[in-house]
């Protein structure tokens, strides 16, 4: 068990009143123990209490070993919430971490588990920021990220659909030694980068002139990489420049004002002002970014409405966007760390306008 | 929306006792629109009341149309369970599906959204019996799992490893037109098949002589198969026979109990106490099967403890196994569907003893 993380949980639990609480989501449980456990709908709990010892209530068609956790089997006769149900304090207020399935929870409020129930982002508030380790993995996963973006462009070819290029992004993560994307790739020829969640398609042929939008990002031992770029394959017209630029700008001028002490919200503001002073506000409409570490979107987000302060540590993405739709669309991200006093980008690609040349 | 499943969720929501329910599982909101909404950790719900229409609350980042259902859209500032409130009748009790994440189910709690809640499993319980289109859909499956288990067995050479074999099933699959499995393929040679949910490694070669395991499904049209099948590559020692005869009684006489009206947990017994009264019943350390279909664990199973009575048109899998630790392991699985007066197995690759001849 990672000790240290187990104690900024305890931290975070403190600061949320809670002395009791029960972990589930799997990438919570690989974030305190480097393992993942797969359990599927079958019950996984990890009840926490500072000063003992942390028990883990698991299905026994699963092993786990962990020197400093007590693992309490049940098998598939039993009911989950009832071998959990001993371990509560019943008197007291019980912590739910986010994504504990709502079935497992009535159970526990129907025996009566606890005083009352609350959820628990001890862990999501933990993993934050980013410690030593794994701040390591997310350079180096971004690092890969760039190296094949290099060979996406490579890629592609006139007469190919988005379908075949996301069957190529497949492939070319594994020769980089990455078995697992971070999502499925999202490639977008013309105007169907007009939906900033386009799923690629076998109609839609990449033709001369196209402009060319991949999101993609890949799983590097556990970590996630992120990032967007946007390619011509012609000299664009003054419009998809003027849209280009705007773009990068507001991506350039967010990452600019990332330093510790900032909120958030501030960032958001910076890169939504840029697009909507030049008149594209309505048509940038999501959010600036999200966190990414051990999932693509760890819990946090750089919005409007986001109350994070930046600290040393912390990993997020920056990708404003503007999208017309049947006319453009286009998405410019990086992932950026907060560092000691500022903010270092993970992502090294190129932004300049790039026009390539294919066969 | 399949109005006949929807009137079918109704009628389980009234044997629950419900009036109002939130619907939130992607799987299920596929059961009723055919489309699968992937909104990641965002929320969504689809509430629903008996004589209204359904209302589904969803982020606009996504797009859905559908004629029978009143869309609501929220953003990424907004919260979504504030914006499902209105629709929330707070004197009642509301039923929650499974899979509802805890930290929206305790925001509507916060909220005084209803008078109590309760788990709804009305669309697990429709789901239970499958209808005409959806068990076309599994035969279908299951006959394109037939025939690459076929090829899977062709593709085995001596020497290679559990995960190039496994890619190779991703590969056949693929070959026969299914782009997702139903779950990561096993496949174990020598005895590490005596734990039931081995990972493929790098390790562990293909000797002459070894038993190989390969417990597989791939996903067609949305809906799974899943089948196990062992194999020898060399005569079976006395032992290796034995076993493998006992596991294939104890699948071919469960089956054989399988009919309308028959409770699942006495068909987990007949195949139990086969294994029993041969002396290998703490060997068999798991339920016999599970139900199966848009997931390849669907709500329910075929266990000691089921409170399930077989009625025509359920799918699920029979899979009996013996594990011994360093010893051997085996596995027999088929995939079979209650008929008006018996049942129907789904898999028609063969269980007859197989000698392997591996280059």
């Amino acid at each position: 068990m990672f000790l240290n993380r187990l104690e900024n949980v305890y931290k975070h639990m403190e600061l949320e009143g809670l002395n009791q609480a029960i972990i589930s989501d799997s990438n919570a449980i690989f974030y305190l123990y480097g393992t993942f456990l797969h359990v599927g709908e079958r019950m996984i709990a990890l009840y926490l209490r500072r000063g003992e010892q942390p028990i883990l209530v698991l299905n026994d068609l699963f092993s786990f070993e962990d020197s400093d956790t007590r693992v309490v089997y049940y098998n598939d006769k039993d009911f989950g919430p009832d071998k959990l149900l001993p371990y509560i304090s019943h008197h007291e207020a019980l912590g739910i971490d986010k994504s504990f399935p709502s079935r497992f929870l009535i159970s526990l409020m129907d025996l009566h588990a606890a005083s009352a129930y609350k959820t628990c982002k001890a862990v999501d508030y933990a993993r934050f920021v980013k410690d030593e380790l794994e701040q390591k993995l997310m350079i180096e996963s971004s690092h890969i990220n760039d190296l094949c973006m290099e060979d996406f462009t490579n890629a592609l070819r006139i007469g190919m659909s988005e379908l075949e290029m996301q069957e190529e992004c497949y492939r070319i993560y594994k020769k980089h030694g990455i078995d697992r994307v971070s999502f499925t790739p999202i490639v977008a020829f013309k105007a169907t980068a007009a939906d900033p969640h386009h799923e690629p398609d076998s109609k839609t042929i990449l033709e001369d002139g196209d402009m060319v939008l991949f999101d993609v990002g890949g799983v590097y031992k556990n970590y996630c990489s992120d990032m967007t770029r946007v390619f011509f394959t012609k000299k664009p017209t003054a419009f998809e420049e003027k849209i280009y630029n705007l773009v990068r700008k507001a991506n350039e001028e967010a990452i600019k004002g990332v330093k510790p002490g900032v909120k958030l919200s501030d960032i958001d503001l910076i890169a939504r002002n840029i697009i909507s002073n030049a008149g594209y506000g309505k048509y940038f409409t999501h959010r600036l970014g999200h966190f990414i570490g051990i999932e693509d979107h760890d819990f946090g987000d750089v919005s409007s409405s986001s109350e994070i302060i930046a600290k040393e540590g912390m990993i997020f993405s920056i990708e404003p966007g503007i999208y017309i739709k049947d006319k453009i669309g286009v998405r410019i991200e990086d992932l950026v760390m907060v560092t000691k006093d500022g903010v270092e980008v993970l992502n090294e690609f190129s932004k300049d306008i790039t026009i390539l040349n294919l066969c």
